[in-house]
């Protein structure tokens, strides 16, 4: 069944009220009629089946038939903290990083970022990053988005990610493999869950790395192979996603 | 230092001779010097520093001044069976798959495949894609670049795959997971490598995984949230790179 998401607002104990770009879908691309049936999800982690009541482009109401909750959220909070690459990249990550089941992605300008966002640009970015979360969502059968935060830097990063371990992955690592720190500190990831740092396209500068490591982060290299900034961060999620969280299952 | 691909035959015991855009891109784009230093690799597993000699941009010549064994290629033999997906997607697939270190990938028509191609396209495709495993080997540090072969039917693949266990991928599998299928065949998988199968962007026909389970393949899935094609080639290898081949080194 299709899925479709709503803000929490426009939900009651028995009806939804669909508003904007996804009521316009529901009426005009998809021609959907009433009686049909979809799936509504608000972030709350909920799932609700609908049985459409009224179509308009503006406006389709529903009734709600079943609520069950989601299984497709993972049961590893992972947060990616992303060097900023450029345009696409970034849209590409946001959606893979969905589909494997990160759980807040903070953008990070970095001493090496080819890309800077001035003026109004950050805010219009973002804004569109956390449109493509709840795509991703949608099409992979999550139901709460993942938030993309503002793009900060690395001194705000560290604050804000200071509840929770830390890994940054840096090539030139020639400190302890990911598997000897995931081995050594599983039950602390599952209880906690972690933050990955990820460089962009040009690598973390050494200076950055020396200070996460100061803040406490423990430094991991991904295999011999030199991974683009948009392949790194997928591969080091889906490895911890199998080893803590539900890719094994 | 940057690294070129070069055909076995331009190469003697001292002397290598580069041609054709390889030659452009040295004389050209990078407006590089006599005496100053590159790798060449020639699909023969061997990285060979060279002095450049004499630039022009129909032919660059140089010295070799050392041969090493290149170590970023995985010791685990993965062939990925891909269901042919639309235009970038495909590129994207093939990108990523040598980068995490897949070893030769057939691209595979299959029944829900959306793309179809015709005449002379599967030639000038499979062009394109061998060149950018090329390109992608350059970038990453790998020295042999995997063929991506003809567009192929599924009875033709299983034919040419019938030498070592295969893993197909589906999204419905009520079957074992692939962490059992791993940890019961862990030895078969590291002497022999290993065929995965990843469908197009409408997923495999059950017809087609029942060709694949009768011609011995293990049905697995790859965790609750549903991937995209470009996600699932890459979400695969990686775990599979993590279990049996060198990303956890």
């Amino acid at each position: 069944m299709r899925r479709f998401y709503v803000a929490q607002q426009n939900i009651t104990d028995t009806i939804v009220s669909i508003t904007g770009e996804e009521a316009h879908h529901i009426a005009n691309v998809l021609r959907m009629h009433p009686d049909e049936s979809i799936i509504i999800f608000d972030g709350s982690g909920w799932d609700y089946e609908i049985r459409l009541q009224s179509i308009s482009s503006r406006l389709v109401t529903g009734h709600i038939i079943s609520r069950t909750l989601n299984s497709a959220e993972p049961p590893l909070s992972i947060t990616l903290v992303q060097g900023l690459a450029k345009g696409e990249k970034m849209d590409f990550i946001i959606q893979k990083a969905v589909e494997v089941g990160v759980n807040r992605i903070i953008p990070i300008h970095c001493d090496y970022s080819v890309v800077r966002l001035e003026g109004k640009k950050p805010t219009a970015r973002v804004e569109r990053w956390n449109r493509m979360a709840i795509e991703a969502c949608k099409q992979c059968g999550r139901s709460q988005p993942p938030p993309v935060e503002m793009v900060s830097g690395l001194e705000d990063v560290l604050k804000k990610t200071a509840d929770r371990p830390r890994i940054i992955f840096y090539e030139q690592s020639k400190e302890r493999g990911l598997n000897d720190i995931i081995n050594q500190h599983r039950r602390l990831f599952l209880e906690q869950g972690l933050t990955v740092f990820v460089g962009p396209e040009g690598g973390f500068s050494p200076a950055e790395v020396h200070k996460v490591q100061e803040a406490g982060g423990w430094i991991a290299g991904l295999g011999p192979r030199i991974l683009r900034t948009e392949t790194a961060g997928l591969v080091a999620l889906s490895i911890l996603m199998w080893e803590l969280g539900d890719l094994r299952a």
